[in-house]
């Protein structure tokens, strides 16, 4: 951007007001700001793959482009910041996102776990790292999501699967001796939602009020009547590609409309003057 | 909320500035909005842990809670959002922002292959699921991520790890066919890779220009020279737990400070008075 004359100094001068928003690997500043950097590459560098998959299993991506996405939407919340910044005080301001850094960011308790013990947390399958149960339970025909977050929870999810006598063993009596237990736990469990199908589980656990779920592949999703009725999935009508899906939008604002379509990408500069005429982005 | 006199309506009479940002595992509107959730639900729920994981492998968590993370992040995007809408017109507004949306929020180009194939994408290990090669690939001691994501690259990439053939191999002339051969090429590339440790071969392709990197754990990341330049390992002296490490925040706003220090949690209500009489939140 620097050698193309689209620099934050360089812009800066011309557009008093501009905010200036850069997205890169990792960053403008730091020893390792001229690295490339894809996705794949800031998972592996940011620890969020050392934490991802099955311990001694090979090395899991997050199956989505969370090294893209993080990045895309702490960007967003950094914009929201500065365009407030500037109606407050008429300053506009330079942002600099790093994909690395928002990786980094992402680690949430693994950094607390790493800097109590001394040891770097890692995979642990589907397992939540300090609560338990909190993981993926197979039953008689396929796995769910079991999510017990407290010892009451844990005792009426005993009784929801007919093992009451779950709740009072001593093995399990608090999180921390079921997060040490957690292997005998899992086959306890295990033991009695092997009875019964996914299905006839789910609406027990959850009539007891324990959060439970199933695991949904894309096409479930996308067919599922709550994700529907939020209007998570909208459609596009492009004329190349004809009706495209995707994802709806996930912040629901009252004062704005929700449609269920959304314009197609615009055809290159097509709201070129629109936006240079509109005073907006401080282009006035 | 609503029990308790805290609803939006309830609220926007007292405080008609308020902007009311709530965040929940399904939000206040369709079939589940009374459901509880926690972090793996919506994991499994939203489809990410579908796309999470190694084929044929037991289900596969994110091995950070990122359930919760999107949701906060979707709220903070559109605080933003609201906060200078507010300034603009006046107008507050309610947020709704449910964590099972967050996560078909995150699918990204899975919803597209969905729709495209009539398939419902599965979990592909270390692969991206359009882009080859595009993944963790072993060395002699431990693996490494390289990320070649057009055929220049390609081509840099086979002179780089000394196997020049292979860049002119039919089997992998374009990323299409790089994409149905993946499993060959990975075993044609580790067969050149596996003669050298990690940090050789990513000396050699870094290099080349082709972007790769280590698989850090939390112990490498927080004690990497890039991460710690760019203050994202930042302390919090607190009064009980003494000093604790935190990750740092990778909004680089040039507006504002990026102290290396955070201030500890505060007391209940330690800062109420100031926020009732700070006119801020639209409490005047």
């Amino acid at each position: 951007m620097e050698k193309l004359g689209y620099d934050w100094p360089g812009l800066h001068a011309r557009f008093p007001s501009l905010i200036y928003v850069a997205i890169s690997g990792f960053g403008h500043t730091g020893p390792y700001k001229e690295k490339p950097a894809y996705d794949m590459v800031v998972q592996g560098m940011g620890g969020v793959m050392s934490l991802t998959g099955h311990p001694g299993h090979p090395p899991t991506r997050v199956g989505t482009s969370i090294g893209d996405i993080a990045a895309g939407l702490f960007a967003l919340s950094a914009i929201g910041a500065a365009l407030y910044h500037r109606e407050r005080t008429g300053e506009p301001q330079k942002i600099d996102v790093a994909m690395l850094d928002c990786q980094v960011a992402l680690l949430e308790n693994a950094i607390a776990r790493y800097v109590a013990t001394g040891t770097s947390p890692g995979p642990l399958g589907s397992r939540h790292p300090s609560i338990t149960p909190f993981a993926a339970f197979q039953t008689a025909d396929q796995p769910i999501i079991i999510a017990a977050g407290n010892n009451q929870l844990f005792a009426r999810l005993c009784t929801a699967v007919g093992a009451p006598a779950l709740a009072s063993d001593p093995r399990f009596a608090t999180n921390d001796l079921r997060n040490t237990n957690h292997a005998a736990l899992g086959e306890e469990l295990e033991r009695a939602l092997k009875s019964k199908p996914a299905g006839d589980w789910l609406a027990k656990i959850e009539a007891a009020g324990v959060p439970c779920g199933p695991i949904n592949n894309v096409a479930q999703v996308l067919a599922d009547p709550h994700v529907l009725s939020r209007n998570m999935v909208v459609t596009m009508e492009d004329a190349e590609a004809g009706t495209l899906t995707l994802a709806g939008n996930p912040m629901k604002l009252s004062a704005f409309a929700d449609p269920a379509t959304r314009p197609p990408a615009p055809a290159l500069n097509e709201s070129g003057d629109a936006i240079r005429h509109s005073g907006f982005a401080g282009l006035r």
